[in-house]
C-alpha cells in the first residue's frame, strides 16, 4: 500500500474504533489538544492525577506525555503513566517542550527519557537536540543545515536514544534512525497559534493507536495535520479563524484531500 | 406559564440579573465554562482554592462541581464549599466527570454526594448509573432501553439519592423521581468539541440561580443549550466553526427561536 | 513622534523582535493570553514552576504576573519571578484579579506590590481601589464620577504606589501620577468573553518590552487592544466570533487602521 493509501486507511481506523488517548499535558493547551483528538475522530481524556494515570492508562489506546507548564509532579505522573503504558505494550509519544530553557526542563527530560520506553519523540529541532544531550543553542537549524544533514543528524539520535525522532520544522523530519520521511506539510499561520506543536504531538498519538509502527504512525500524523494547517490557512484572514479553521478540516478531510496535498517523502523519494 | 414562557422568563432573568456562577471545576474546560456562562449572560468565577472557596460561594447565585480532571485536593474543596452552599441555600449541580472510569473517580462521587447536599447531578447514562452505585458498563444504554424505561431507571436515582437526575444522551433525561421532563434537542457535532457536557452543567448552574425548582431549571437549561446546538450546526462545517456558533447562540438566541424550536415534553406530553 | 506613529514603531518592533513574555497567570486563560501574545507578535512563554522561574525571566522581554485562578504556591511564584525580574531590569505588569472579593486575593496583592516592584497595575476601578487599600465596593464608580475625577483619583492612586495604573472601564485612565492618558477604545462585546481583562495586561506586557516608558507603553496597548475589540465586533455576531475576529484584527492591525481609530488623549488633549 502506498503511503497516501495508508494513511487514509489509518484515518478511517482512527474515525471508525474512536482510540482512547490517554494525556498528561499542559494547561495551556488542555482544551485545545483534547479538541484536535476529537477532531481527529479519537475520544482524548486529560488526567494527571498520581492516584489514577495507571487505571487511566490501561484503557488507552495510546499515552501522550507532554511538559509544557512542568512541575514536579507532573514528572512523577508522567514516569508512573509511561512504565505502566510500557508494561502494557501501550505506545508512547513524548513532546519536550522547552528541553534545554532551563535546568527543571533538561532534568525532566532526562528522566522520562531514562525510565520510559517512548516509541515517538516529537518537538522543533532544538528540543530534540536538548533531549539527546547535545548543544541546541545554535540558532537558525532549520535554515543552515541541508534537508539531507538534518535527516541524518535526526536518524542518529534516533538510533542514539532508541526511538522514533519526529522533528518539527519547515520541514519535518520523522526517523527511526532507518527509515527516514520528509514532511513538506504545513504552514506558517501555524506559529501564530500557541500549541500547535503539542497538538502535533497528540495527533501523532492518535495515529499510534491504529498503526504499529511508529515512524509510518509519526509521519502519517504530521502530513495529515499540516496539510489541514494549508487547506485552512487558504480561507483563513489571521490566527483566529486560522485556528477554526483547522479544526474543521482534521475533522472533514477526505482521501481526495490527501491525494492531492500530502506531500510527505521517504529518503528523497515521494512515497 | 407554559414551559417555553417559562425557559424565556427565566433566561431573561438570567441577562438582566447576571448572577455570579461560582465554578470548581476542570482545567480541560474552565475557559469554555466561563465563556459558555457570559454567553448565557451570567457572571462566572472559577475559584478553587480551599482558603477563599467558602468565601465566594457566599455570593454566587449557583455552585458549579465538577471533577474533570481530578485531583485529591479538589475534592476537599469541592467539599468546603459544596456544604457552605448548603448552609446558605445556594444551589449545587455536580457533574460527576469519569464516574466508574477509575477508583479515585468513584470514591470522589461518592464522598461529594454524602457530604454536600445537591440540587442536580448532571451527566451521562454510564456516569449517572455509576454515581448512584450501579454498574455502569453497559455499551449502548441509550440505544437499548427505551425512552420510558431510560426515564423510570433515572428516576428511580433520582428518589434513591435525593437529587434532581439530567441524565444527558441522545434524549435527555430530567428528574426528581415525581416530574419526568424528556428533552430531544441536541446535536451530534456536541459530541465532537470537548466540555460540552461541562458547559451543559454549568448551563443548569445559570437556571438554578434564578429558576427556584431544579426540576425545571434543569430541563429549562438543556432544552435552551441543546436548541443553540442544533441552530450552531446549520451553520457550521465542522466542531471549530460549531463550538464558535454555539456561544453566539447562546447570546443572541430568541424567544422566537424557542417557540419554533425548544422539544421538551414531561411524561410523554409536550409541555 | 506623535501617539500614532509611537504606537505603530512600538507595534512593528514587538512584529520583529518577538521579545519573549513570561506570564505566570490563571489556568482559565492561559490558552487566550498566549493566543493573544501570538497575535500581537510576540512570544509567550508560560511557566510557574518555582523551580524555573527564575532562570525563565531571564530570557524574557516582560514578566506578566496574574492571580485569577489562586492558589498559595502561585503568590510565592510571583514573588520568586518578580524580584528576580526587579534585578534584571525585566519590566513587570501585575493584573490583580479579583482583588478585594476575597481575603486571601487582598493578601496575595499586598504581597505582591510589597515585595515586587511593579511598572503597571492593569486592572478595574474596583480592583485598583482595592489594591491600593481603598474601599472598593462602590458600586458604578465608572459610571458615578466625572472622566477628570476619575483620572486624579487614579493619579494619586500611582503616585501612593510608585506604579503606573492602567485603570480599564468604560474610559481607560493610564497614569504615572504625572502624565495621564484617557482612552476611549473598546467595546461592549470585550466583557462577554473571559479573560480579555487579562489579555489587555498581557497586551501591556508586549509594548513593555519594546517601549521603556510604561505610562506610554500602558496607553499604546490599550488603544491598540481596544482599537482591535472595534473592528472585531464589527463584523461579529456575538462573542464566539467576536473572539476569533479579535485575534485576527490583533495580527493584522495597520497603520491606517490606527491612524483612523486610535482614540486617546492626554490630559483631555488629543495626543
Amino acid at each position: 500500500m502506498d503511503f497516501i493509501e495508508q494513511t487514509w486507511t489509518d484515518l478511517q481506523a482512527i474515525r471508525k474504533r474512536q482510540p482512547l488517548i490517554h494525556n498528561i499535558t499542559n494547561f495551556v493547551v488542555m482544551n485545545e489538544t483534547a479538541n484536535v483528538i476529537l477532531a481527529v475522530g479519537a475520544s482524548p481524556v486529560m488526567a494527571h492525577a498520581l492516584e489514577e494515570v495507571e487505571e487511566m492508562v490501561g484503557f488507552a489506546g495510546a499515552l501522550v506525555l507532554n511538559i509544557g507548564t512542568l512541575w514536579p509532579g507532573l514528572v512523577e505522573a508522567c514516569v508512573v503513566a509511561g512504565k505502566r503504558a510500557n508494561a502494557l505494550g501501550v505506545p508512547v509519544v513524548f513532546d519536550p517542550v522547552g528541553a534545554g530553557a532551563t535546568t527543571l526542563r533538561t532534568r525532566a527530560v532526562e528522566r522520562i527519557l531514562g525510565e520510559v520506553r517512548v516509541s515517538v519523540l516529537r518537538g522543533n529541532a532544538s528540543e530534540v537536540l536538548s533531549a539527546a544531550g547535545m548543544p541546541a543553542k545554535i540558532r537558525g537549524v532549520d535554515s543552515l543545515a541541508s534537508e539531507a544533514e538534518t535527516g541524518a543528524a535526526a536518524a542518529a539520535i534516533a538510533r542514539k536514544l532508541g526511538v522514533t525522532v519526529a522533528m518539527t520544522g519547515k520541514t519535518d523530519v520523522i526517523t527511526n534512525g532507518g527509515v527516514t520521511y520528509y514532511c513538506q506539510n504545513g504552514h506558517a499561520l501555524l506559529q501564530a497559534v500557541t500549541g500547535t506543536g503539542c497538538s502535533a504531538t497528540a495527533v501523532v498519538g492518535c495515529f499510534l493507536a491504529v498503526q504499529p509502527d511508529p515512524v509510518a504512525a509519526a509521519a502519517e500524523a504530521l502530513g495529515y495535520y499540516g496539510l489541514c494547517g494549508e487547506l485552512a490557512a487558504a480561507g483563513a484572514v489571521g490566527p483566529g479563524s486560522f485556528e477554526v479553521a483547522l479544526r474543521d478540516h482534521l475533522y472533514s478531510l477526505t482521501r481526495d484531500d490527501l491525494a492531492r496535498g500530502l506531500k510527505v517523502a521517504a529518503a528523497g523519494k515521494t512515497v
